[in-house]
């Protein structure tokens, strides 16, 4: 699983080439998430890249990459004076990771380097990995095999009178043995969730401060998100959406199951979602724009009389998916204002659900990936509503 | 559970009396964290109190504080009309959470607001956090008889042949059955870690990039810390630091378990930690130093011969104790430079730990609270080395 050399070199020729793009002379990458990004390893430190030279690795504890320019450093403030050493010139321009530093930081960063103006390297660096490698895909289709394989467990799990809760304990375990990492990236300040979620009922319905598509009460008020202790009871819907990250790159994948029969409505609304996806797996290619895919989707939606129950009911989210990687909310976003068009390399979920009052969440999600001629579907595992007894 | 109306008044007030002491008139507050510090809820939006006014609530989903301050906005450019039409004014000085909030989100309420000059919310909330409120105290001892009844545990999960993860997976199984929030929460931009930590023989020695006491390879370069997939063999100590949070206020908990017999060494090097900690009990009281209590402990290692072993081997963390709550690393920080006196309400984990080649992890970890007259553990199961049979 380590990260292959090319794979590095792949990485920083396309970062020097975004660099170029906004005349920016250099990039100091502070962040966990950016250094596996780059190096296939965490170390605490700065990766820094010109786009003449380096990159250069700055370590504040022993581990990090077995490189031939790392320098170990108490601090920050040592670097510009390791660089003169090196005859490299500080920055004009310099990319920061604005969207994720911590203000104090970046400001920090910024009165070290003092360079004439800075770049947003956060926004720079979704842009780049929106667009995945092929080493990223393969770890994607591994994590895409463990999903499948402990979603297939899942009615094994099972046990009449159980609560939503114990349910998914019982399915984070058969995650953990599978393989997952457990620690759930996501991008955003306050998009707290722990493995993912698990709907049940009524609480499918029940909005979340997150930004995720559906919300749930959640067991606790400091993470009101999820499964919130609602006994499974014959006539429910359960909607599991739990996390893909058996590698350092997620999939993502909702499958529903049912506690006996549900409401003929209930697969009638599933069946509309499933047409949504074969009509993307049909149509999806290069150049399709991503808030068309939201339009068809809403609108196939409205015209098959779920408009009110498309993404949730008392709160709608206003995606219909979105990318995936090494954090679960990547670009492109299939929602309104997304303008992107889809390109090879690309890796999002389509995850159309609708919340029915009465019987919980139906609907599914899979990961696909954006190919030279279409779309092909990641995450492999049979769609309909699954019984559980 | 939830958070009792005094319990909001009394923070608030104190929150004032530090506004007013650098002369802040008005605090934002952003980040889920301090919501639920604050208000006993987490939401999308933002809280805004002055040193005359409010609590204001800004609300971009509809949940939040069911109070009559609370306001619907889209987004956050929308909050001085609202306080204008309140007749609130604009602040001079403004609070925000320099340390935690990203830089683009601090630069974008800056602007907003146009503030004469900014504090930093982050520092002067980890001070006033610092000291538990009785409420506060109430969860933390919550939280500490879920985590004892879990540690209790432990030597059930055992079966020969086992790896540490395997250990680690049935313990994480038994948090979650016992209640365990899941979401762990650390101060910090790059803590990443899952649950806790499980250290199996010479893994304990293995430095990680992150700032916790002891480190270990991990299992997946995204997350190089804690259980490696060592097989738990004959004459290895198993370190086990795995999260207290079933509150949303967390204990901090190390007990060590053998797998048959140790070499004597390893029973004197656990002796040694025993003593520190009743020392502390003893002498502990509001007054002491926290660095004294790291000088103490560190004469107290090497007084022993076991110096090269404390903290670590190869990486020697450079504190023995940290304060815990809503996240794991609060203060008082027991460190060289840390002149902080121990304070009545301060909840603080004691953890003298020896890394030992060859056996891998011995010591001992508790949360302690400390009291008018000295100091009481809060984490209360027998700590002798565990034999797991």
């Amino acid at each position: 699983m380590r990260m292959p050399e090319n794979e590095q070199e792949l990485k920083y020729s396309r970062l020097r080439e975004a660099m170029r793009g906004d005349n920016a002379d250099a990039c100091l990458i502070s962040l966990n998430i950016h250094h596996y990004y780059f190096t296939g390893e965490v170390f605490n430190g700065y990766l820094y890249i010109t786009t003449e030279s380096g990159p250069c690795y700055f370590l504040i504890r022993p581990s990090g990459p077995d490189a031939e320019n790392r320098y170990n450093i108490r601090k920050p403030e040592e670097i510009p004076g390791i660089l003169a050493g090196l005859g490299i010139s500080l920055p004009r321009r310099l990319w920061l990771e604005a969207d994720e530093l911590p203000y104090s930081a970046y400001v920090r960063l910024k009165h070290i380097f003092r360079p004439e103006s800075e770049g947003n390297a956060s926004a720079a660096f979704r842009q780049l990995r929106m667009i995945k490698t092929p080493w990223e895909i393969r770890q994607l289709r591994h994590s895409a095999r463990q999903h499948e394989a402990v979603y297939r467990e899942i009615p094994a799990c099972y046990r009449p009178g159980m609560t939503d809760l114990e349910l998914q304990i019982a399915v984070e375990n058969r995650m953990r043995q599978h393989g997952s990492i457990g620690h759930f990236r996501a991008f955003g300040a306050n998009m707290d969730i722990f493995m993912g979620s698990l709907l049940a009922g009524e609480n499918a319905g029940t909005p979340s401060p997150f930004d995720f598509a559906l919300g749930g009460a959640g067991m606790h008020a400091s993470t009101p998100i999820g499964a919130n202790g609602t006994v499974l009871a014959e006539g429910m819907s359960v909607m599991v959406d739990m996390s893909g990250n058996y590698t350092a790159y997620m999939t993502d994948m909702t499958r529903v199951f049912s506690v006996g029969k549900l409401k003929d409505e209930a697969y009638a609304a599933h069946r509309v979602a499933l047409e949504m996806e074969n009509w993307l797996e049909e149509q999806a290619r290069p150049g399709m724009i991503c808030s068309d895919i939201y339009g068809y989707a809403l609108e196939t939606a409205r015209q098959a009389g779920w408009g009110e129950n498309f993404m949730g009911t008392r709160l709608q989210a206003r995606f219909v998916g979105h990318g995936v990687g090494l954090q679960i909310n990547e670009l492109p976003v299939l929602a309104p204002r997304c303008d992107t068009p889809l390109q090879p390399g690309m890796v999002f979920a389509f995850e159309p659900k609708f919340v029915l009052p009465g019987t919980g969440a139906v609907g599914i999600e899979n990961t696909w990936l954006v190919t030279e001629g279409g779309v092909e579907k990641l995450t492999c595992l049979p769609e309909e509503i699954i019984p559980l007894s």
